[in-house]
């Protein structure tokens, strides 16, 4: 019982076709198509399980869909290229992200868009609704609240708790880098890196490179390189700057930056001048994940460089999140862990890494998203990671 | 990809079979099995239709999930008959709930059970969350909280916010009766009802009762009937007792309200003694809707009534609110109603009453819950009310 749609003011635009009436539904996995089954499902059944959920909570984890169901929360305020278009507008992004849960990871998930822009605001309603959910996806969020809200949402909750725009860029970054340094016959030790970029995706980057092992490493936002050396810095820029940059004393701007670097990691849009490409180390590694613009397109980075990535399919070795976030919790829910953890991450990423395998190339250093043995690889290794380090209930 | 489920503490056990893994999950109606069509349901694509609700956010209602969805939100404060049994226990009737909105209307709806008790926190919550839904169904939420944060919602928001407690049993209670005072020849305006129960139900049912053109109504609660003769009564009860028994002057106990009475109504639970039920007026009415337990058993009330209802659907006429609310809602959202109203309850109460047509019987004053035409046709009768009262955008 559903009603006719309207002719729609884009019809005939096959993107806007494809969205009429949103992107997803409901499907009940239990029937009430008859008065037994109405009465299991329903009542009078039904309450015979709330009654027992009510005298041992975990088993709302066997006998709710709430252990397989993430919340992907927004507030509007960083949606894709976009920026803050607001709650409403949001949502066909969180639509979107949550068929991509279902469809690569099955994963149920709900997008909750926010009227409000507020920390203590947002993370007390996630904490509130959080009974309903296994996990907490946060999607979209601008910088520096992001960070505040998954630390809060961290501490408060005994659920995974995750920004993919930080986590998951960085988990599939690292997958494709750990390929292209066994390329060119780097270690992570000896690597100049530079990211630019010091939103939540350069931060998250930054993070799990120094996980990795990376030791050389600078972020830069639109001013130049974060350091100490710099007076504007406060907050999370301050802190990632005496992270990296401030451990190597490097400062300036990004043709300081570039010269002699051996990676780039764009993740801030613009674009980097054809001269400063140039000025990389020989067998420089370049990903260039801005969308639909990379930072350097990769003809002009392949002039200059050796393996090259961007965010875009269209092109070989494509960083996409949706590599990363429907195994991640995949794995998280299978192990029924209580958080998602560094080391799960990195697992992650390993996984993902290998994956390429005996095809590895400078044209293949991740693999492609529709590789349907992503999403099984990635579960299991993030599970395993869980069990090793305690955080798993199952 | 899910899965495999673990064997369950209460296997063998059919209801609790049922439930493992819960009732329900997300169905994308998207496809992402490709890169040409992850490139229209995801990025790039996407970021046009959020740009064009960014410009014009009716569009939201068009390209979203959004105009079909509702938020089931409880606080597990008064769950079926089980009472305040928190959030996690609530969760399976808050699925069971959303399994029906999508079999009988049609209508997306998520489970949001909230751990907070506090009205002024389930008001802000709610609507923090409220771009993400086309409706509230408030569920199971305990007297009087339920009214003042329906009233703040309703006042609040633009879209339909409806305790189903109350005005789903009222609609369903009033078609019910219109029945049955047709068959026992009753006016409304000289009918006498009794209503045991000044909880969510009883008060509702007494509101529609009084819309209806009910004038001689008490309501009790386990004390005796609301009235000014009461020194006890404030804030609902005290508002519901002037509305009703202080009208026409009367007050006491059951026994002075049965005496004569021409309908019963129970939403209390308990048990009313047989020498009450006989002291009612002939051709007697009783709705007895406690469930499992009716307040009067129908082996019982038939000794003494003509027509006799009761919530179970073992006995004819079941008082069940899946009559109502999955073609409120339905009817409501084709409409695009801004809110659900008092004519839009009462064209639901008439069309349901009127679905009977020519098996109209002492044991038929209520058409069955699987009777397909109801949902049709209470939405057609509810879409109607919304245009004809001005509340309706389509």
């Amino acid at each position: 019982m559903t009603s006719p749609q309207p002719t729609h003011p884009r019809a005939g635009d096959p993107v806007f076709d494809l969205h009429v009436g949103g992107k997803m539904e409901i499907a009940p996995t239990a029937s009430v198509a008859d008065r037994e089954s109405l009465s299991m499902a329903y009542t009078p059944g039904v309450a015979r399980v709330c009654t027992a959920i009510a005298e041992d909570p975990e088993l709302s984890q066997v006998y709710t869909w709430v252990p397989n169901t993430v919340a992907v929360v927004t507030d509007g305020t960083a949606v894709l290229g976009l920026g803050d278009i607001g709650p409403a507008a949001a949502m066909p992004v969180m639509e979107g992200k949550a068929v991509l849960f279902k469809a690569f990871g099955g994963v149920d998930s709900i997008p909750i868009c926010l009227d409000t822009t507020d920390v203590d605001e947002i993370v007390e309603t996630v904490a509130r609704m959080a009974p309903s959910f296994g996990g907490i996806n946060l999607e979209d969020i601008s910088a520096p609240r992001c960070f505040e809200i998954e630390d809060r949402l961290k501490k408060r909750l005994d659920i995974p708790v995750f920004h993919d725009d930080q986590h998951g860029t960085a988990v599939v970054t690292l997958a494709a880098l750990m390929n292209a340094l066994t390329l060119t016959g780097r270690a992570p030790g000896s690597t100049r890196v530079v990211i630019s970029g010091a939103g939540a995706a350069g931060v998250a980057v930054a993070k799990i490179l120094l996980e990795y092992g990376i030791r050389d490493l600078v972020l830069l936002d639109r001013v130049g390189i974060l350091s100490s050396a710099r007076t504007d810095l406060t907050g999370h820029k301050a802190a990632i700057a005496a992270l990296t940059a401030d451990v190597t004393g490097r400062s300036g701007g990004l043709a300081e930056a570039m010269v002699g670097a051996d990676v780039y990691i764009g993740v801030s849009g613009g674009t980097v001048p054809e001269e400063l490409v140039a000025s990389m180390a020989p067998d420089a590694i370049i990903f260039a994940m801005a969308n639909p613009n990379p930072e350097v397109h990769p003809e002009v980075a392949h002039r200059h460089a050796r393996i090259v990535a961007t965010g875009r399919s269209d092109f070989p070795n494509q960083i996409n999140n949706v590599l990363a976030f429907p195994g991640i919790f995949r794995g998280a829910f299978d192990a029924r862990a209580s958080s998602i953890t560094e080391s799960m991450k990195l697992a992650a990423a390993e996984a993902l890494a290998g994956l390429v395998g005996d095809d590895l190339a400078d044209d293949l250093v991740i693999p492609a998203p529709f590789d349907p043995r992503v999403g099984p690889t990635v579960a299991a290794a993030v599970a395993g990671a869980a069990r090793r380090e305690g955080v798993a209930r199952a």
